[in-house]
């Protein structure tokens, strides 16, 4: 009988109680063991809940009770979730978790001291919510060396942009109609301004190189500045604009950014609307494969979480390679200013390229004109940026 | 040190010694564990090939050498495929195979004695080419009940369907084109009448429901009877028309099938073009979820057996539950009679319906009138079939 302990009980940690009771027959069949959830910390009381028993708030109890060998991890924010699950794997418990912000600032650390116990620090619900993608990487993927992930990751700033290519909604009142239907927090920040969407893939580049950059010095650009000038020339271009984590890992190393981008009508993660995510990897065996779901919400990302909690049990007495992730130093990185690829220019009048930027096409639309580029360096961009009355300006893939 | 040998030295088989040696450093630093193949049987020599001195042509000397413990089954076909593997797992060596034919024909055997004997029986590559979906529908899924599988698994048809959409092609020259590309075969019944499709959708559906139904005794039809007609009718019905195999696991028991369908533009399958292939899981917690890429080719197909290769040699060491699949009885059967799902019919003149048939939508396009009906079973279909003037008959989805 495995004891397992939630760390907090709010919408992720109540949906895995819900997905590991409602589901417990086929698990434990499948798992061909049996579970129990011992502990549930939260600082509140659910005295309506059906798990009201099991609910405790010292996390000390957890955490000095050896019954429990496995904690998921669903409290959010970086403390003390970062500090419990540090103290559980070195007590020599397996940890779980969906918390992005602790996996891509803590995430060397706590999977060295994972290592160095013998346990597990899983986080398949931490990037794309219930879409198995993680998992898939590590194992499906071994067999490759993974070059580029680019990624629809926020599911709030994909439903905005959704609803402003759709229905013309400016972003504000997209924004509104995001946070009534309970999509976006009262502070929207996190989602809107890309900092969740750096959070996920400085997580994806991790796995695909080795070296976890952490995600306040990646280049971030959120969503609040697209206007409908924007999306109705996106349009215009045969394009959508959609909030995107890419990261590029090359010989001269690794690259990782979120900003909007023009997605052309021929790259899949152009079609993936509403809260959606989709996430495209490029391999060097496989070449492009794409996984598509639900980027969050209760039960998908539960979902998640209990498949990493049905792996570590699956796996208990098994000697398995852990993570090994390594802090980012500058000899990893790509110089960004040099970071190259393909630029969509929007102005109310006509600019005078440098003579080094190839011009691939040109439109006239809604007063505007657009001039898309061939590939061109961030610096680059930049000078033409300073130098010329832009509207707008998009990185295109 | 790991010794492989690969059975079967065409495209797959020839794939997976190329990746295994392109990208054995990375592979070997993920494993923690050196690897090395030792035999690979063909009844070619091949004085040309870096593995000339590898080929072996007597399958004996493989089978009998207790250094190999791992063997790579891609010769294709039923026999002596499943002879050998069922050999080699017998004899203590688990087997991986990109081989659909012996998996949906003979899986529930051969898992059987893999299990019996403490070894691997794997697959991945059996479905969907380079896509990992077998090894994240057991794990990344376990959590979940799947209800659903719906998937484009053939991408010979996929690229004639594709071609007759864009182009106006016909089914003729689109085949032509399609063997002129490699695609498909010289004869290309297999892929054009479902047969390779019904394959898949019949392992996926006992991935699904641990009961594995025999390809030939599910209804397949292929696509050779498409007309350029039907394609602009389902242009007008804002439909794609996809080759389809599909699997719901439902309380009545288990209903698999292949057919050519309308998929809706809203479902993310319409948009998948070209020799691509994508699989949409619908499952109890997580929701929608899809796996898209590459479903055949050299390397994609390689990449998804070495990731099994890679998955053998990991838990070399540990007690894994392993596959228990049982061959279908009457009563895992929902009868197809009472399967019921919308349907499309194109005819020259109009249709009465049945009282009982729900019409959602009637078009006029290209001459000929199309009904959509609301969900009907496969015996009220055939009915109508049968009592009136019906160019064709498509399930919609």
């Amino acid at each position: 009988m495995i004891k397992i302990a939630i760390l907090g009980f709010g919408v992720v940690g109540s949906g895995t109680a819900e997905v590991l009771t409602e589901n417990k027959k086929i698990i434990e069949e499948r798992l061909g063991t049996e579970y129990e959830i011992k502990y549930i910390l939260d600082l509140r009381d659910f005295p309506e809940s059906p798990f009201a028993d099991r609910i405790v708030h010292d996390f000390n109890i957890i955490l000095n009770d050896p019954e429990v060998t496995l904690v998921a991890e669903m409290m959010g924010g970086s403390h003390p979730a970062y500090d419990f699950s540090k103290a559980c794997l070195e007590a020599g418990k397996s940890v779980v978790t969906s918390n992005k912000e602790v996996v891509s600032n803590f995430g060397v650390e706590l999977c060295s001291i994972a290592a160095k116990k013998g346990v597990r620090y899983l986080f398949e619900a931490s990037v794309g919510g219930g879409i198995p993608v993680i998992r898939p990487m590590q194992n499906d993927l071994a067999s490759n060396k993974i070059t580029k992930v680019c990624g629809i990751l926020n599911g709030t700033t994909n439903y905005i942009l959704t609803k402003m290519r759709d229905e013309g909604a400016s972003f504000d009142s997209a924004l509104k109609e995001a946070q009534k239907l309970g999509y976006a927090e009262a502070n929207p920040s996190a989602d809107v301004d890309g900092i969740d969407a750096a959070r996920k893939i400085v997580i994806l580049a991790a796995l695909a190189s080795g070296t976890l950059i952490p995600p306040k010095s990646i280049h971030t650009e959120g969503i609040t500045a697209i206007t409908l000038l924007d999306t109705k020339v996106a349009e215009a271009l045969g394009c959508s604009i959609k909030l995107i984590g890419q990261a590029h890992i090359g010989d001269s190393g690794l690259t990782a950014l979120v900003s909007p981008c023009m997605v052309r009508k021929t790259n899949p993660l152009s079609r993936i609307d509403d809260v959606f995510n989709g996430i495209l990897i490029d391999a060097n065996m496989v070449g492009e494969v794409m996984f598509y779901g639900p980027g969050a919400g209760k039960l998908p990302t539960a979902s998640a979480v209990v498949a990493d909690i049905i792996d570590v049990i699956a796996h208990l007495d098994s000697e398995l390679k852990t993570i090994n992730w390594s802090e980012a130093k500058e000899c990893d990185l790509a110089p960004f200013d040099e970071f190259s690829i393909g630029r969509v220019f929007i102005s109310k009048s006509e600019i005078a390229f440098p003579s080094g930027v190839k011009l691939e096409k040109q439109i006239k639309a809604e007063g505007a004109v657009a001039y898309l580029t061939a590939p061109i360096t961030e610096k680059e961009a930049e000078e033409i940026k300073a130098n010329s009355e832009i509207l707008s300006c998009f990185r295109i893939i």
